[in-house]
């Protein structure tokens, strides 16, 4: 065993852990630490015993017993704790020693510790880390920005540690400045959030509106996931569905309805909100979250507001292929949307996003991994420019062939009061790009008419406003565009 | 002509001259600035020729003409303008004197600006100002917060000037402190975006699945002005549907369909996103701005995605009470949703809102107008603590009677192909909220399997947090809650 270590953790919960124990695997030796005393010694004599593990008991004792240049890798809680760190840090590091955050970060934060950290002379790489325990010990999907210097001299490991896709590429490569890394990984965890709520919106429909047992569901997961849809989530989906209590019954069965959430989620919808692309999915699974949250009110309404009472009646075989058709079409619309939010990021943060690479960078390892992005990646190398993915020639087949079971299933599902917000929201989204001609001349009408915010016209060149006095002069006829002069 | 002005009016475009005669109608001296030449010179050989105004040619010849304490009204555009205009008028204003912000700033700025403005011995108001051109000429609706102390002195102006209700009360009353005037018209803001929005949808399915004309829309559209959604907004749809352009056709069919915004409605979702509280119709109606400004990509997309092609067939009245159904149905859901954003924005901030003093602010004068605000006003009258607006007695039953009309035209867009993402995800959310067991039962499983994030059961008590080993210990069974310890 090495004196010193090629790498430092700071953070030895179920992360940090993982991450070490994968990289020690891989033949690196890791010096961790955790500020939480006993954390260390535990798992020096448990899972760490006996392998190439540094312990350290404080900042200064980890920086010690790293090889230089430095490498410190944090995986702790967003936030504060990540500002403090670094605080402590800078005063023990030399000029090209690099640190690195694995933590869920905003990216707004990482940009400003990128430039902070450069500023004092060392490196700084925020990365997205995703596919949870499980993925950080076998391999897991990572999204690194920051400062390209840092690059050469952590890729081997983070190359080494990461995910691989069935012909061997590393589900990890360089995002691209500042906080890009932690952008696209924020672009991810929102994305996570939809299929999320995608599966859940399926679950529904067979358990509530179809009647069908956990062990039926079992085998319509299970089935999927041998198709079109294969991926993680739908995998652990069929899992949990065969899982018993103590009591022999489905555990699902006994978990509370009311979802959690970290906040990557809502930043993606903010973010989407600030960029002015619409991100109707992921904003409904976010609110969708919320209002499963609010479950005394919601037992309270359930005894107010009634619904209508439709029994399926009909052939379920048929029923679960269009649901099946509902579930993927709405996740094309979901990466679609996605995919153009981060188009228009890296126009307003000048960032060179390779977006096959990110497609394969989430092929692997992560939470969302999947077939499903394979032919994602497909598409971009095909057409790196696609102004948006429903149209890339794939998707825009597999959209037409899954169109009308996905229209059965939604108005079903309104017919009968089963709460559908992102298969619906897809719904209306891809209409409502399809749509040559929204009503939002209606919308420019109203606003010119109350507001004088004047409007273009379709018989005239874009950029040219108009203002119609639409109350005959009673009020002064100054349009906005002087007021906003 | 008094020597001395009562209020100073910096701003003198549409909203500004607008405001300025009104004040001057009632009885006020009224002092005019505006930073740009020749603005005041025009207004007072204009509309203000003959009346009590008093010209100002800079801040500090604003500012010697004002009876003291002084009031200053700012009606300039929001953001740096008007954090400009705040540092020149402190050095020139006495102890006591304030200054009013009546655009449409956002509110964290509001309560920035009220500390400093109070930090130097003045007292600031900001207050939300609606009803566009007309409402500043004839009566606006008026939302005023921040310093308690400028209220009695303003009180008199703000109310003489705002919209009435049938019985004679102000449509301007105190909010509340700091940003908590401009929370609540931004708020305001976001409910217009729904409105309109809502209205767009009507008018499409009306447009493009039943294929009306203008005039027959019309016909519609006066009649719903005369019942349950009788409305400033849906007054002026009506009036807008018999403009005819220069050629003699609708002009509204001259007018291009790409809706432009001005950051309320936005901020409105992204404070929602932030409380954590479900606004997902207003959500919607921001993100239809956005897809609606994408007009090229979405002809391009109309020549390659295809949708179906059903025509409408059967009753057309009774296809158009199911829309008006929709509508109404719809609103009570966006009204739900934005009262409980301001119920939660209050716990945070510390405000104590009058709800129903809301209701009745906005009953008069502003852009969202309407009959139905009055029911909101009696719904908080009778039971100032209700928890969602949807399960007071009027609402609930009202939801009821518009229920299966709303399903029927839902279902009906969905399978014709018309976007309809408003009143879709209003109606999710009304059977979300209504529904005990939520899915999210699943998605906590899923939680706790990738990320031992830990979830609660049905049968132990709130706050007891399980994890279950869904793998077997292969990869350590560290739960979430650990790691955030």
């Amino acid at each position: 065993m090495k004196n010193k270590a090629d790498i430092g953790m700071i953070g030895m919960a179920v992360m940090g852990e993982n991450l070490s124990m994968n990289m020690e695997r891989h033949g690196y030796t890791v010096a961790v630490y955790d500020i939480w005393d006993g954390v260390v010694d535990k798992f020096m004599n448990g899972r760490g015993k006996g392998k190439n593990f540094i312990p350290a008991d404080s900042f200064e004792d980890l920086v010690s017993k790293l090889e230089t240049p430095r490498v410190v890798m944090m995986m702790i809680r967003a936030g504060a704790p990540v500002d403090e760190t670094i605080g402590k840090l800078l005063p023990l590091l030399s000029p090209g020693d690099i640190i690195i955050d694995g933590g869920n970060s905003h990216f707004p934060d990482t940009d400003r510790r990128c430039k902070l950290v450069e500023e004092h002379g060392m490196l700084y790489i925020g990365t997205g880390v995703s596919g949870g325990a499980e993925g950080a010990y076998i391999g897991p999907s990572m999204m690194p920005g920051g400062s390209p210097e840092a690059w050469p001299r952590v890729k081997p490991i983070l190359q080494d540690i990461c995910a691989k896709v069935d012909d061997g590429s590393p589900c990890c490569d360089w995002v691209g400045e500042g906080g890009a890394g932690h952008f696209v990984k924020m672009v991810h965890n929102g994305i996570e959030y939809g299929d999320m709520q995608l599966i859940c919106e399926a679950y529904q429909v067979m358990r509530d509106y179809l009647g069908m047992t956990a062990e039926e569901m079992h085998a319509v997961f299970a089935d999927w996931n041998e198709g079109v849809l294969d991926s993680y989530l739908i995998g652990i989906t069929a899992d949990i569905l065969t899982r018993k209590d103590e009591d022999g019954s489905p555990l699902l069965d006994k978990i509370l309805d009311t979802a959690g959430q970290k906040g990557t989620g809502k930043w993606t919808a903010i973010s989407a909100l600030d960029e002015g692309i619409p991100l109707t999915l992921i904003g409904e699974a976010v609110f969708a979250r919320c209002l499963s949250a609010v479950k005394e009110e919601r037992v309270a309404a359930s005894k107010i507001l009634s619904g209508p009472s439709v029994k399926f009646e009909g052939d379920r075989g048929a029923f679960l292929a269009d649901l099946k058709n509902a579930l993927y079409a709405s996740k094309i619309v979901s990466y679609a949307q996605g995919y153009s939010l981060m188009r228009q990021a890296a126009v307003t943060y000048g960032w060179n996003l390779n977006y096959g690479g990110i497609a394969l960078m989430w092929r692997g390892g992560c939470i969302i991994r999947s077939v499903f992005l394979g032919k994602i990646k497909e598409a971009f190398d095909q057409d790196p420019d696609i102004t948006n993915l429903m149209l890339a020639p794939y998707f825009k087949d597999a959209l037409t062939n899954a169109e009308d079971g996905w229209r059965r299933v939604a108005a079903a599902g309104i017919l009968a009061g089963i709460p559908m917000p992102a298969m619906t929201s897809a719904l209306a989204y891809f209409d409502g790009y399809r749509t040559e001609r929204l009503p939002a001349n209606l919308l420019q009408a109203q606003r010119d008419y109350f507001g004088a915010h004047t409007y273009e016209r379709v018989d005239a060149p874009r950029g040219q406003f108009f203002h119609t006095d639409w109350m005959n002069g009673e009020v002064g006829d100054t349009a906005s565009t002087q007021y906003n002069a």
